[in-house]
């Protein structure tokens, strides 16, 4: 009896793409993935997980060290600080028990939990965090249901020195990817208090103001007029808020500027003096030509508390926000935890993706085999498993036959899935203990023995 | 003015041990992770990541590829073919567009998806996925309701090739996280149909049976018993089945035992067959020391076709199953693909997580960070922070002080969280451009340039 069973048709290789195409239309597809996700097959993977390591090493090199959550949690955490528009967007639900939980809509919160609920934690608590966050949005290009974020955040302590190497921090791994063109957009919400209090904003309207601001580069300029007028703004307060937060002009510029239109508003003199710091230590860090300071920057979280920043990419186009993040002193407190300054920034793994993909900033393989060990006929399977299987021994991502093919079909396999290199293995070369290694991309081979493939592999 | 704001307390040293304890339980902790899931700090991600990185290299040597789906999926998707035990553990929710989703409740049931919808994928596909599933079940040791899963599946192949790499490659990922003492208990499900129809129990019910006999691990002999008794077996069927299903033997006697007695039994006979070829197979692939025939075996879910695997560990008291899978050639048609054959095996990560946490298989540092560079005074802080950026250039992970603590304070802070060295940066080993290094394991300290630092933490 022959050992391998007979494929008595290859199926899958009868198609063509013509044909592929139509099959995918006329079978419409019975399940696709939820609305607003997405699947990630392997040619996308290479280059995320390119990122995601690259981001990963920056983080650890900085000194931050991994954190695991579970994807969801009690609801009640999640809504506490947020803001409106956030809950709005979880998605909620009851586990079998009757709990009420939430998919995490980021990173921060959960973290800010583990904080609060491990007080043995050594000060700082320096983490990172990679992995999927969920919000209920309208997807559209680069904005999705479930999407990537990789945060770092330092818990307990109050130097603008944490913010500054939050912030060095994700500008090195900007850098690392390749970007170039792009900025630190820098605000303090303690100086947007005080321009509230300027412009004679009741306090506790101030977060539903930010929010509005925040919408700036979604709905611009006059959007936002026209949302602060709903909110009840008279148009001379309006005039006054954009008379502030318009101004433009270089860091130290800006912050002599913001001494001069709030002195004696004390909360904001706490922030300028914050972003005065900031300014320092991006020297220090070597980033202080990447900072602006920015008062329109409002950031749309309730949580904030002092510091609040944005990199963005500085093309023609905007193109938008890359990263995001600023100081929380509170929340940690709030979710019963011991006063616990912390800040952190966070960065938007699918937009990275997206930019990567369409600028063709690397050249990746497209898959991750590097070899395929090829038999010339069915009665030298064995031994070319049993080479496979050397090979990955050493190391070398190799693939087999798995569908009884033929040699030709076998080096169209290999070819279609971009595999670079393909082993030949017949009873001659066996004999001779000599193998036929095929450079697919240079259309050459060689005969040469085990040893020789292995450091070509290497 | 100085640029660094000045800590007035360090609050977070003040503590003993024994107020930690005291506050950790009079704070009532306000929020815990949900029930059923955990927070992996720092200490335990070394060890997760350790492992999850040794899985995904041996997956990629065997030639499989990324593949990312969403978290959660359709709930008509995650219900068929799923079997109602599972689908009973389901975490359902509806977006607020009221679709029915739920989270996947393994990592197959999505690759089946993505495959039925992706007819251009080359044949065979092999793709591995490594994530948390999630499933309501009563939590206990090793099993949660968040849970990793790391899967590698071979789809367009029908040869029982393919079956058997997917085992030699979950072998070689628990060789190389050190476990030996493991089995891989084989069956087929055609087998167990064969076996149904020498018992006389109708075609149509022989799921909720395959289901009961699963449980064997769980109940017991007597409480599976018990259970066919509840599903109106009669006591000559069940003495019939364990007379059938309790035989042990080696491969090759329980293969011809299962000849003698199944004989004629069409379906039952292919079973055999495909057990044959695996048999074969598994001692090209140098794993049929590992194999054993187990008629008892019969794996929960429902999409199962063919042969049905589960990798055991063999200690004296059973521990259970460390990875299980089979074939399951119906499934992609069924979510609305071509017909396509299937197998792969799942590994789960959580118990070999728990595993190797309790036997101490590896000794891992406690930390990711390398050095803490640390300052003798606050006007040496600039200087310190620069050097820490040129480590980190060179790839050194590295932290200096954000506390404004003193030098003191310092090197307790790096020597509790477990950070191997310390580079002391004074005024006085500045003019010298010598810096001290501190190796806080052999307590022993020696001046040197930064190129002999980075030497030695390279």
């Amino acid at each position: 009896m022959n050992q391998f069973t007979k494929s008595t048709e290859d199926l899958f290789t009868a198609n063509s793409k013509v044909d592929l195409k139509k099959e995918k239309q006329n079978r419409n597809m019975k399940f696709q993935p939820p609305r607003g996700t997405k699947d990630f097959l392997a040619e996308e993977m290479v280059l995320r997980e390119y990122i995601l390591n690259n981001v990963k090493n920056i983080f650890e090199k900085y000194g931050f060290e991994p954190l695991d959550t579970p994807a969801f949690e009690k609801f009640e955490l999640l809504a506490t600080k947020s803001g409106e528009d956030v809950i709005k967007q979880i998605f909620q639900f009851k586990d079998k028990g009757g709990r009420d939980l939430g998919l995490r809509f980021d990173l921060t919160v959960p973290m800010a939990r583990v904080v609060a609920s491990n007080p043995q934690l050594l000060k700082p608590y320096k983490r990172y965090a990679i992995g999927p966050a969920w919000r209920y949005e309208e997807p559209q290009s680069g904005r999705m249901r479930q999407f990537y974020q990789a945060d770092i955040d330092i818990c307990g302590s109050n130097s603008m020195g944490a913010d500054v190497e939050c912030i060095a921090c994700a500008v090195d791994c900007f850098k690392s990817l390749g970007f170039k063109e792009f900025a630190v957009r820098i605000n303090n919400r303690k100086i947007l208090d005080g321009i509230m209090e300027l412009v004679g904003v009741k306090k506790e309207r101030n977060l539903d103001i930010f929010r509005i601001i925040d919408k700036m580069d979604k709905i611009g300029e006059d959007g936002v007029r026209k949302e602060l007028e709903k909110a009840a703004f008279t148009e001379k307060q309006i005039e006054k808020l954009f008379g502030l937060i318009s101004k433009k002009g270089n860091f130290i510029e800006m912050l002599n500027e913001g001494k001069k239109i709030l002195k004696g508003i004390k909360i904001a003199e706490d922030g300028i003096k914050e972003l005065e710091e900031i300014y320092s230590f991006s020297k220090c860090y070597g980033i202080s030509k990447f900072v602006a300071l920015d008062f329109s920057l409002a950031r749309g979280l309730d949580y904030y508390t002092g510091p609040i920043f944005e990199l963005v990419e500085e093309t023609e186009k905007l193109i938008g926000t890359l990263a995001a993040g600023g100081r929380y002193d509170n929340l940690i407190e709030q979710f019963g935890g011991r006063p616990t300054p912390a800040t952190g920034i966070s960065l938007g793994i699918e937009r990275m993706f997206q930019l990567m993909k369409e600028r063709k900033i690397l050249e990746l393989e497209k898959t991750k085999v590097k070899v395929f060990v090829a038999n010339v006929d069915e009665r030298i399977k064995i031994k070319t498993i049993e080479i496979a299987q050397q090979l990955r021994e050493k190391g070398i991502n190799c693939q087999t036959d798995l569908m009884n093919r033929n040699l030709t079909k076998q080096l169209e396999y290999a070819d279609n899935l971009g595999i670079p290199f393909v082993v030949i293995v017949g009873e001659k070369e066996i004999k001779k203990k000599k193998l036929k290694l095929k450079d697919m991309k240079k259309k050459t081979e060689k005969e040469m023995n085990i040893q020789n493939i292995l450091r070509i592999l290497k």
